[in-house]
């Protein structure tokens, strides 16, 4: 398998999706690549406005997108992708998406096969075994939790140290703690906004400046940079 | 019906419970009660010292409640309460367990029967038709997003208007639209911290020095304080 799974999009003050170019140019290689695109996490603006933002980008980079919303079978444009591109916004309305037009296991099953597979936010939260590490409101219910189980272990995209001055509510390490005490045996990776995990021949590492947070029941969290080998995180569980 | 909905149950700085106490002794009377406490949002701590720290602060108004997991029979806890007062936590996890216990429909009954309820955070945002407008990470999975159903419209808590400095993330507002796009029929209520929803003899206000901020889509949003009235509220969708 091949995985970029990156934390955001754009880092802020930041043109759309351009921090992470040139890794993604690396990931899918020299020669011009037609992806596939899915779309389902935007909201509040058309497939076709978020298919065009990211293929303003993908030109820095010669390749571009196709978004699935443009094809009557989206099984067989699965079945067919040279890679697959799944981009951040709402996770539950694209989870409920992907699980009411029968998608998910087509994914799974096409990546598996060594099809590349690349996702920033919400599309790095669905490699996971669940949504259960999203950050998101649930404005859409799924029929389950379940998500492509790509790797065995969850990522808390937008993993952050910040706390609003003077807000009671919960820190993002209080909730993953919530999430641990629940979920006893997965390992959390709190991926920082800048950074993404590269996962190929079964081998796994981070890319950026800022270390990631690593989190278990019953173990003090540890950082780990770009350094460190993460790779022990693709057998646990 | 008669409900107190708070957004927080704790201003930062201050002891638990400590700023929503005297409303909860107006709202209760001046007659001794013994209530009875749905602790299930409770996560990282146990329900008995969850019910420790909420009659702590109960002494203060000379009031006092007993959680719910010492009954054997909860359902027959719930038709006897005096009143009842839900604590917050994890959103998904309370629901998940009222669901599982079969509890959800014997509350919503009994308060509609007329028997006061109080919650804070989670315990108010399930008052509402569903979960769709909680912040909380999505540890557990409940069979559904369906709560008790009280109020017609959705209580976002714990509104904030901050927003981390350089960070990508969605900001509340940002994820409250998109809730709406999806749910064009639903009104939010933006409740900030140090703020509550009084709802008695078929009217709502607001009690707190800041303003709730009203979401409804297609609308620009609204701000609404103390002096203003919520009743409308009631009557949408």
């Amino acid at each position: 398998m091949r995985l970029l799974l990156i934390s955001n999009s754009t880092n802020p003050g930041e043109p759309y999706l351009d921090y992470p170019k040139h890794e993604i140019k690396k990931f899918l290689g020299d020669k011009p690549i037609n992806a596939l695109f899915i779309p389902y996490a935007g909201i509040t603006f058309s497939h076709d406005e978020y298919e065009e933002k990211v293929n303003n980008r993908f030109l820095d980079i010669n390749h571009k997108v196709t978004s699935i919303h443009h094809f009557d079978n989206p099984i067989e444009a699965i079945e067919n992708a040279e890679a697959i591109i799944v981009g951040g916004g709402n996770t539950w309305h694209m989870v409920k998406t992907l699980q009411d037009k029968g998608l998910m296991e087509v994914i799974k099953k096409k990546v598996e096969s060594g099809t590349p597979y690349i996702g920033w936010s919400a599309g790095s939260n669905i490699a996971c075994p669940t949504l259960k590490t999203t950050n998101d409101m649930p404005i859409s219910e799924p029929k389950s939790f379940n998500t492509l189980n790509l790797v065995p272990f969850q990522i808390n995209p937008h993993y952050l140290d910040a706390h609003p001055e003077n807000h009671g509510g919960e820190t993002r390490e209080m909730r993953i703690e919530e999430f641990m005490v629940v979920n006893q045996n997965t390992y959390v990776v709190g991926l920082r906004e800048g950074t993404m995990l590269l996962i190929e021949n079964s081998k796994m590492k981070m890319i950026g400046n800022r270390t990631a947070r690593i989190f278990k029941y019953g173990q003090d969290p540890i950082e780990l940079s770009s350094k460190d080998d993460f790779t022990y995180l693709l057998s646990t569980k």
